[in-house]
């Protein structure tokens, strides 16, 4: 059994976009650009968003942080949309989800230029995707890939079974794995709550991504031997021996599968650290309109 | 074993939305309006095109041909797309493809108006259907999902086998079904070319849907008992007793698989006569700005 080590190859990967930001300024060319909208005070999320722009600044990045208090309204919110869209300067930006219940999600994200959803959940960027144009891939998704990718796991005609069905992880991952790339060619089966025999499902497994948000979830006997294992699920779950009352885990019993897995994501650590990357990879992409011109 | 009937079921939804149509005569409402754009003289696709606008006449909706040469310019065909957008009384319109191999077909889809796409292969629409926003579906997945309905076959934890991962096909299908909706809710495996055991995959579903473009490819022998076979293939084979020197069959081995199958599409009469259907639905949706205000 071998272990992904989602950390260090984030950090690999931020040392490369490094070096060719560092590249970008000698030649005097446009250095990316990333804008955070960050409304109210919800702990979670002011570390996620936290955590993006420390990594734009590592890797030499300019960001930009939009703080506003969650009496913020809709419209407004839409405006600050409105004003991002159109500076020149900026090349990509999120709106950090969750918003207060009075502003419509999905309304604020169809209002994002597709040109600078580097979170890649407009759906222009979603059907380009499923469609197998040019786009900006959604976070965990692209770190998924990236990890598969450099670990050299050979993904072409082995079964994949993705467990989940979101349109941040299950869904998209179960279209990319399925087209005609590297990684890919997979044969998928996209499992879920609606599953009349899930362990039967995932035993078929030669890859299992484990995306269904319930701790401890895919059990050792539900697993092939030799599997490859992803596991995306952060799950708090109550730990009095910790500070803070809790530990995070995945949806994957680790110590048991990883005995029986050729190669198994830990959490955290694993495909946790590859998200905040792929936010920088298509913002450098933005950059260089590598998408759309 | 029963059949289901594709060309009676699209009559019936014909005339339905016939006295829809009828209905908003009535109350002086706008009339559906379809536009079709047919570059050269490719004999399928003026067929495909003719049974188009026989079908708005049939139904009442209004249409408009447009007819160009093959000698047309890319820009040219640009600009009757952008004239089609903008003309208000154009509800929906479509540009049959393929195009002449000097026209690049992903730019014109790029260039129609989504809320004008009633082809739904826009990404914008496709990415809506991925992540289950209101949308025009993709025809043949549509008209199959209206079968699938209309003879109320259950679909909630059923194991789904989607055999081809095409565009317009495949791929939309298998997101479909995985949806939690009706029908939907399925177990979906989509498997292709580069999938190691077709026919044990195959045999496992208790719905398969057929769209390899392969004529006859799925047998008895890879077929469970009792399953709904949906064949979305049409393939031309030469036949010497016809006068037309060849017959279409099915991407299934219809006279076999259907002892096994309990539901079962023919071809032709199958899912083809569905796909008009579905542009009407899409059209109907689009003068009524029920996905788009």
């Amino acid at each position: 059994m071998a272990v992904i080590d989602g950390k260090a190859l984030a950090e690999t990967i931020k040392l490369e976009i490094r070096e060719e930001v560092l590249l970008l300024k000698e030649q005097r060319k446009n250095i990316p650009h990333l804008a955070a909208v960050l409304i109210g005070n919800n702990p979670a999320s002011e570390s996620y968003v936290k955590s993006k722009v420390r990594s734009c600044e590592h890797v030499g990045f300019e960001s930009t942080l939009i703080r506003k208090d969650d009496s913020i309204t809709e419209q407004e919110l839409l405006d600050i949309v409105k004003d991002l869209n159109e500076e020149e300067d900026i090349d990509g930006f999120i709106v950090q989800l969750p918003l207060p219940k009075h502003i419509d999600e999905q309304k604020v994200t169809l209002a994002i230029d597709p040109k600078k959803d580097v979170d890649g959940f407009h759906p222009v960027n979603f059907g380009r995707m499923a469609q197998g144009l040019p786009c900006y891939l959604p976070a965990t998704p692209f770190g998924i890939l990236t990890m598969l990718e450099r670990y050299k796991v050979e993904t072409e005609g082995k079964h994949c079974v993705v467990l989940g069905r979101s349109n941040i992880v299950g869904s998209p991952m179960s279209i990319l794995l399925s087209r005609k790339a590297y990684p890919g060619n997979c044969t998928v089966t996209l499992v879920h709550s609606r599953t009349k025999d899930l362990s039967a499902e995932i035993k078929r497994a030669d890859i299992v991504i484990a995306a269904i948000g319930i701790p401890h979830f895919v059990t050792a006997d539900m697993v092939k031997e030799g599997a490859v294992i992803i596991d995306v699920g952060i799950n708090r779950v109550e730990d009095d021996s910790r500070r803070r009352g809790y530990r995070l885990v995945g949806d994957v019993e680790y110590d048991a599968v990883s005995s029986k897995a050729s190669l198994i994501t830990p959490v955290p650590g694993g495909v946790g650290p590859m998200t905040v990357t792929s936010l920088l990879l298509n913002t450098l992409s933005a950059s260089k309109k590598e998408i759309y011109s």
